[in-house]
């Protein structure tokens, strides 16, 4: 069992150092060796003109000019890929010089169950260290419990000269009519999951979407918003004991609060925890940000809240609880949706599994 | 050689509890018993009614009606004593209630040298835990940097209808000017320090000081406001190659903001890290909370801010480094400061040991 494995790392290299060229000149079959010692490979690909974005077969990737974000779960090893993608933006792209890394993670219910470094954030920052030295290791939230690691590093006076913010929501718990839909027992296709799910009302209308719903369950979603550096991500785990779905963007197109509030709306996890990063001159980031410390989510509780300053951005955390009232009430109203949804009474087997 | 090794325990009894009566009835044998199990003993104490205050021959000791707070430094074992303060309260105030606990210290620099638990902060948890389950880790600041630790219950509901705050200032890296006034080849007793050093300046006139310069060098002081539930407590390790100086206080008295800073003006340390906790009726706590994120302090820049909302309070973290420009001035204005003050040639010899 697999409970809430996923590993995010986004590298920002200088777009300013002599004869830089985009990352998107490294080839399809270097980015395939890549994700090879990863372990995972690319399921299918679009591409927007700015940014190539990758289904993986353990989550997603995004290659954007100068910033690379790959994100994995599973017993994947992430950081291992991290020596061959510095290589290749070398090689390729004339760019050794990394201004800005991010990498983090939710703390793993099965930490031994990983593989080296990433049984443990401190063996993480170890490997960290070496490729990225001089970062910063945060321990978000209550450790032992629901919580969150940050590995950062950002260059001295690296400028971003541009509004960059970036939300992501991290549920677990979730009730089982939502999570039914991303079985092939209840929907046909990736686009039938997303349907059904009404995942297809929080996405911009004119993205472009590709996705994935593996057998016999799971989902996997990317959007890029066009011509821009604008993507969306969504992995849903369905599997009742240990579900998880992550929502992941930087997009400036929707209210991104509004869209916030849908997300939960839709997988009503039991437990969600979110962070916003933002510079300063995103407004719209600042702006969640602020919200955020008096936003209700209607049923939830929240239980933690943290503040955070980095050295060019600030990031703030939240985690909610579905309170003991409305987790009652969820049930009933699951419990319905279900029966009401389900054309196959094996789905519920499944699910109970 | 003991690097900043100051811990801190505060544990709130319940005052409603059946039959309950107040820790200063706790006979002073056994709270000399109870310091032995940490390692320290009482140098002197005093009292103004509402709360004894004990300078110990490693740090201090406030008891209240239903609080107490211990700190302890060097090589104690402050967690030791945690279950005889449980009997303590049971046997001689029938209280077995805690209804809120905050352990808390900056990271050691040679955590190997402290004695079980106190080697990491993991296992210091493991120990907290037991006696005060259900509480909640968190390690604030960048990790394997300066930070700071803190372990925190509050039972569900447990009601604070009283304002609070507290303020405490760490700094580290002081210049020798400084340090040097901490030393018996200065300064002849504690108060000989408390006004060569200006710490006088910064406490309220009337309260209930009492001190101790140690030999040949180290200061501690204990403060109480008359009539009051508040304290005042400093504490300077002036060897220059360790040097360290905490400054707590929950006092009303003074304006918290501008004592804050004079703190620093005095002590003009090369880095200081502040945490400040405040639940919603203090609107001083909550004030000073606020102005910090904008607080300058001249010479300083801020690396590091975090905000923390826990059930009862809020809590913000900051540290400061002194600016480059402002350290080459620092160590002028010292040397020059040094040798007016300076009429022994031997300190100059004992600070650069």
């Amino acid at each position: 069992m697999q409970y809430c494995t996923e590993k995010l790392i986004e590298i920002w290299f200088d777009k300013d150092q002599d004869g830089a060229k985009s990352l998107r000149n490294i080839p399809y079959a270097e980015l395939v060796v890549m994700l090879d010692i990863a372990d995972c490979h690319i399921l299918h690909s679009r591409s927007n003109g700015c940014m190539d974005s990758y289904v993986l077969s353990e989550s997603s990737m995004f290659v954007s000019n100068f910033r690379i974000i790959l994100k994995t779960c599973g017993t994947t090893r992430l950081l291992h890929a991290v020596e061959r993608i510095l290589q290749l933006a070398k090689v390729y792209c004339n760019m050794d010089n990394v201004i800005s890394v991010f990498y983090s993670r939710k703390n793993f219910m099965q930490p031994g169950q990983q593989p080296f470094p990433h049984s443990s954030f401190e063996t993480e920052v170890d490997y960290l260290e070496k490729y990225f030295p001089g970062g910063s290791a945060y321990y978000i939230g209550p450790q032992r419990k629901d919580c969150w690691f940050l590995y950062t590093m950002v260059v001295p006076k690296a400028a971003f000269p541009f509004p960059e913010h970036t939300l992501e929501i991290l549920m677990t718990e979730l009730p089982e009519d939502v999570l039914s839909v991303f079985t092939t027992i209840v929907s046909k296709d990736g686009k039938d999951c997303r349907m059904k799910s009404a995942i297809n009302t929080i996405i911009p209308l004119d993205t472009i979407v590709h996705e994935e719903l593996f057998n016999p369950c799971g989902y996997s979603l990317n959007g890029l918003i066009p011509k821009s550096d604008q993507y969306i991500t969504i992995h849903v785990t369905p599997e009742p004991n240990f579900s998880y779905v992550s929502f992941e963007t930087n997009q400036n197109t929707l209210n991104l609060c509004e869209q916030m509030l849908e997300v939960v709306e839709i997988f009503r996890p039991k437990k969600f925890l979110l962070t916003i990063f933002s510079n300063e001159l995103s407004n719209e980031g600042l702006k969640v940000q602020k919200s955020l410390s008096d936003l209700i989510f209607r049923g939830y509780h929240r239980n933690n809240f943290q503040f955070l300053q980095l050295p060019n951005e600030t990031m703030v955390y939240a985690q909610f609880q579905l309170s003991k009232d409305f987790e009652q009430l969820s049930v009933n109203v699951n419990k319905k949706k279900f029966s009401a949804n389900n054309e196959n009474s094996g789905t519920k087997d499944f699910l109970s599994q």
